[in-house]
C-alpha cells in the first residue's frame, strides 16, 4: 500500500480555501499512486479552531467540507482531521475526529480521546472524549486511527491520562498506526515527538504514520516534521520542517531502513525559521504586506527587521528612526547602517520637538516634580504613536519588537515600545536574542557588531542602561527561565544557587508586569512556554509580592 | 445543628491574608453559636488561581493553610474549599476539593466531580474528577459534601457531563447538601443559580446550603448571594449581595418557612453594583486608590467617572478633559458640569498644539495625502500618552470608558481611548449604558441631561457622528447579542428579521477586530458572554470575513 502524508498549510475558518487545498493535495497523491492519503487533525477547520467551534454555523460548513472532500475519494482513501457532532445529548456536543473517507463514503470516524487541556490546548473545553476503538480495513491492512495527543500517554513520568486508546485498539491487531496531529512547534519539540513516536512503536511494534500540520496560526506555530516510524523503531520519513508538502511512503519498504532519516535539530536555526514563517503567515493570513518597525540601533529592534525582510522581502519593510535628546549618535548610525546593509526605507523622526509640546501642555500640572519615569514613558509613546501613525496611513502592520527578558520583568512601556500587532521575538530571551544575531551574520555582516557589542540601552534618561534596572542578562534569564518555563518555586531556584533577593525580586517583578502582558500583541510561540493563552495568570494577586 | 455561611472576599495567592480572615470569621461563627461553619470553593487560595496551581510553592502554602485552620476547630466544624493533590501518577495532578476539619483533624476531602471547562471556566486544565463520593457524619446528620458545578448538571435541556455526583450520594441518605461555590455574577445568575439549587431540592429532597466568594478577582465578580433553600424548596435564606457576610442559620428552623425569601434582581441595578464592587477590589487589591480618567462630554466617560466615584471616593477620582479642534462647546461644558456635580478634580488639556507638532514632523512622509482615519487616531494616542503620564507621575489608575457595543465592532483607537488598566463598561453595550446613566440619575441629575441626549461622537474630524459609521445602537446592539452573548451565526440571525447585508456588514466587524480587544484591559464581566477568557477566539482566521 502507497500512503501519502499531506502536511499542510490551513487558514482557520477559511473552509472554502482548506477544502480546495486538500482537493489539490488529494489530486496529487492520486498522480503519485497513492492508496491512502493522511491530512492532520482539523485541516478542516485549522487548528485551534477556539470558540468558533461553539457555533452551528461553523459545524455545518466543517460538514459540508466533509462531503466535498468525500466525493474525491472515488478510487483512494482520505484520512482527515475535523470536528464532527455528539449524538447524545449529555456530554460535550462534539468530538475531535479523525475521518476515514473512501469510494465517496464516510467508513469510519475515530473520535480523540486523550484531549490535551493544558499550555496553549483547551480541548476538554469543546470536546467529549471517545469511548469506543476500532481498526478500520482497507487493502487487507487493518488500520489504527489516532488523534495527536493519543499517543502522548506514554514514556512520561507523570502520566496526564488514565487511560491509552492504544491498549484498546491493540487486541484487534493492526498493522500500523496513523495519526493526524496538531503538534505546536517550540525548539524542543521535534525531538521530543520523535521519542514519543518511538516509545509507541517499541510498546506495540507496528509503524506509525505521523502527519501534522505546518504553518502559524496568529501566535501557534507548527513546523510540520511529519514522520514515519518502523516497527524497528528507525526513521523511515521526516518530512521537511516549515513548508507545506506531500510525500508518499510504500508501507512494504518502511521496515527495510536501518539507519535514522532524521534532520539536523539546531535550536537557534529552528526558532529563526519558525519567527520567519510565523511573520509570513500572520501578513498571508490577513492580507497584508508591508511592515513597519521602529527601529533604535539597539539588538532587538535589528533582529526582527532582518526577520521581517526575510519573511517579507525588503521591499515590503520599512523602519522609522526616532532619536531622542538622550539618543547616542551611534544609535542613529547603527540603525541607518542595518537598513543601507537591508536595503530598505528608513526616515528619520526624531521626537525632541513633539515631546516639548507634550511637555509645555503638562508642566503646569506636574508642578515641578522632577523628571521620572513619566517622562520616559511620554517619549516612548511618541514612538508608539508616530509608529501607528504610519502604519494607519500606508497599511502597514507595526512589529513589535520586544524580547522574552523584558516582557518577563516588565521592562517596556504599555502603549509605547510594547505597541504593535504581532510580538516577533517576545518568546526569545535577550541572550538567545544574541544567538539569533550571530546566526543571522554567520555569513557576512548584517547586523552592524556595535549593535551586538554595545550595552542595551533603551535611551530614554541620560547615559541610561538596562543594567541600571536590572541585573545581567546572564543571570535574569536562566531565572526567568526557571520560573516560567520549568515552573520552579522561589525556593527550587535559591536552592540552585541563585541570589535569594534577586530571584526574589526578579519573581515579584514577573508577577506584578502580568498587566502589561495582558494587554501586547500576540507572541509568536518557540519556546515550551510562552507568554500568552500558553501561560494564564491572574492579573489582580498577591503570589510571591 | 446551627450552620454558619461565610461568604468572604478574598485576594488570589494571599494566603496569609486569607487565612486570617478564614479564623476571624471561625472566631465570628463560634461566638453565633455555630456548631459548622462553611467557606466557599478555593477559598483558601483565591478563584480562579489559574497557573499557580502549577507552582509545587503555591500548594504548599495552600497546604500550609489548612494546617493553621485545623488549629481552630476545636469545637466548631469547618468546610473549606482548597486544591489538593492527586496521589496517583496517573491523571491530573490536583483535586479542587471540600475540606472537612473537625476537632483539629482533617475527618474528609470531597474532591469535585463536574469541572467546569467553558467561558471563563478552566478547570479540566487543573483538575482531576473525583472518582469516589462520600457522605460525612457529624452530629447525628450526613452531610453530602459538593463543589459547585457538582449540582449544576440537573435540569438543562442539554446536560455537559455524563454523570451527577448527587446521584451516586442519595443512597447513603444525606440529610442535607453544602455546595461550596465560586460561581461568578452575570446579570442573569442570581436568578439561574437558585432555578438549578431548587432542582436538586426538588429531585433529592433535602435541604441545600450554598455558600459563595463574594468580591472582584480582576475582571471576574463574585456577588455572594449564598443561599439556604428548604427541602420545600422554599428559599430560607438569600444572604446579601456584593458584601462580606457571615449568617447562622438553625438546620431545625429551615423548613419551617412557606415563602421565598428573596432579594429583587434587577438588571441595571446588579450591574451598576458589580461594577462598583469590580473598581473598588481592583484598586484595593493591587494597592491602588485613586483613578484618573479622560472625560469627553460624552456618555460612557460621565457613567465611568460615576461608578469610580462610588467606588473610590470623589477625592481619589480625577478626570482630563482634552478638548480637539473638532470638539464641540457643549463637550467641554458637559464634562465640567460632571466634574463639578461629583465635586471631583479636573484639567483641561487642549490637544490642538501637540497634534500639530506631531503633523509638523509627519507631514514630509505623509506627502499631502488626505485627513483620515490616521489623523484621528494620532488624537485619540495623544489623549492616550497624556492620561497614562498623569496615571505614571501621580499613581492613578486609568479607567478605561470603551463600551461594548464599540469594543464589539471596533470602534476605538488602539493604544488611544481603548487604553486604561482595567475596562469599566467594556461588557455593557450602549443601550445598557444609557439605562446606567438614568438609573445613575434616579434621584438627582449627576450626569448632565445633555450628556444624555445629544447624538455619540468621538469628535476626532468635524461634524463626526458614531451613525456615521455604525448603525443605530437601537439595531446594532440587539445583532451583537445574538453573536456574541447567544452564539447565533448568521443565518440564524438573518432569520429573526436582520437585515442580511448588515449582519454580515456587523459579524465581520466583530472578527475583525479580535486584534485590538485582544490587547485591551481586562473588562468587568457583567454579561454571560464578555470579551475576555471567556469569549476566546482566534486573531488569525476568515470565518464569516
Amino acid at each position: 500500500m502507497k500512503i501519502a502524508l499531506a502536511q499542510i498549510n490551513v487558514i482557520i475558518g477559511d473552509f472554502e480555501a482548506n477544502t480546495r487545498k486538500i482537493l489539490k493535495f488529494i489530486a496529487l497523491a492520486k498522480t503519485q499512486g497513492a492508496d491512502l492519503v493522511i491530512f492532520p487533525e482539523l485541516a478542516i477547520t485549522g487548528y485551534p479552531p477556539r470558540d468558533f467551534l461553539e457555533f452551528t454555523d461553523f459545524l455545518e460548513k466543517a460538514e459540508k467540507s466533509i462531503e466535498q472532500i468525500k466525493q474525491a475519494t472515488d478510487n483512494i482513501a482520505v484520512i482527515v482531521g475535523s470536528p464532527t457532532r455528539n449524538p447524545v445529548i449529555e456530554g460535550k456536543d462534539l468530538y475531535n475526529s479523525a475521518v476515514f473517507l473512501y469510494q465517496g463514503k464516510e467508513i469510519y470516524r475515530q473520535h480523540k480521546t486523550l484531549l490535551p487541556t493544558y499550555d496553549i490546548f483547551d480541548e476538554a473545553r469543546y470536546f467529549e472524549e471517545a469511548t469506543q476503538w476500532q481498526t478500520v480495513e482497507y487493502k487487507g491492512c487493518k488500520i489504527a486511527l489516532s488523534v495527536c495527543e493519543d499517543l502522548w500517554n506514554l514514556g512520561n513520568e507523570n502520566p496526564l491520562y488514565t487511560i491509552n486508546p492504544m491498549a484498546k485498539l491493540m487486541p484487534q491487531q493492526p498493522d500500523f498506526i496513523v495519526n493526524v496531529s496538531a503538534s505546536p512547534f517550540d525548539y524542543t519539540h521535534a525531538a521530543e515527538r520523535i521519542r514519543i513516536l518511538k516509545e509507541n512503536v517499541k510498546a506495540y511494534k507496528i509503524p506509525v504514520f505521523y502527519v501534522n500540520h505546518v504553518g502559524a496560526q496568529t501566535d501557534i506555530i507548527f513546523d510540520g516534521g511529519s514522520l514515519v516510524i518502523a516497527a524497528n523503531q528507525t526513521i523511515h520519513t521526516e518530512m521537511p520542517y516549515f513548508t507545506e508538502h506531500l510525500q508518499v511512503v510504500d508501507l512494504e519498504d518502511v521496515n527495510v531502513n536501518k539507519t535514522d532519516n532524521e534532520q539536523s535539530k539546531n535550536k537557534i536555526s529552528l526558532i529563526h525559521d519558525a519567527l520567519v514563517l510565523g511573520i509570513k503567515d500572520y501578513f498571508g493570513k490577513i492580507g497584508f504586506k508591508t511592515a513597519v518597525v521602529g527601529l533604535s540601533g539597539g539588538l532587538d529592534s535589528a533582529v526582527t527587521t532582518v526577520l521581517a525582510v526575510e519573511a517579507l522581502g525588503k521591499d515590503n519593510v520599512r523602519v522609522l528612526l526616532m532619536p531622542s535628546q538622550f539618543s547616542s549618535d551611534h544609535s542613529v548610525k547603527d540603525a541607518e547602517d542595518l537598513a543601507k546593509n537591508l536595503g530598505i526605507r528608513y526616515d528619520i523622526i526624531p521626537i525632541k520637538d513633539i515631546f516639548e509640546s507634550y511637555s509645555r501642555q503638562l508642566n503646569p500640572l506636574f508642578e515641578g516634580r522632577n523628571f521620572d519615569v513619566t517622562e520616559e514613558n511620554i517619549q516612548a509613546r511618541i514612538r508608539g504613536n508616530l509608529l501607528m501613525a504610519i502604519s494607519n496611513k500606508f497599511g502597514n502592520i507595526l512589529l513589535n519588537t520586544s524580547n522574552k527578558s523584558e516582557m518577563s520583568v516588565g521592562y517596556g512601556t504599555l502603549y509605547g515600545d510594547l505597541s504593535g500587532g504581532i510580538s516577533v521575538i517576545a518568546d526569545v530571551y535577550k541572550t538567545e536574542v544574541y544567538d539569533l544575531a550571530r546566526y543571522i551574520n554567520r555569513d557576512k555582516e548584517i547586523i552592524p557588531v556595535n549593535t551586538i557589542q554595545k550595552p542595551p540601552s533603551a535611551e530614554l534618561r541620560p547615559d541610561q542602561k538596562d543594567s541600571d534596572s536590572l541585573p545581567d542578562y546572564d543571570i535574569l534569564d536562566p531565572i526567568l527561565k526557571q520560573y516560567i518555563e520549568e515552573r520552579q518555586g522561589p525556593k527550587e531556584i535559591i536552592a540552585q544557587g541563585f541570589d535569594r533577593a534577586l530571584v526574589e525580586r526578579i519573581l515579584k517583578m514577573v508577577n506584578r508586569n502580568e498587566f502589561k502582558r495582558h494587554q501586547t500583541a500576540p507572541v509568536l510561540r518557540v519556546s515550551p512556554k510562552a507568554f500568552g493563552m500558553g501561560r494564564r495568570m491572574p492579573i489582580v494577586a498577591k503570589y510571591l509580592e
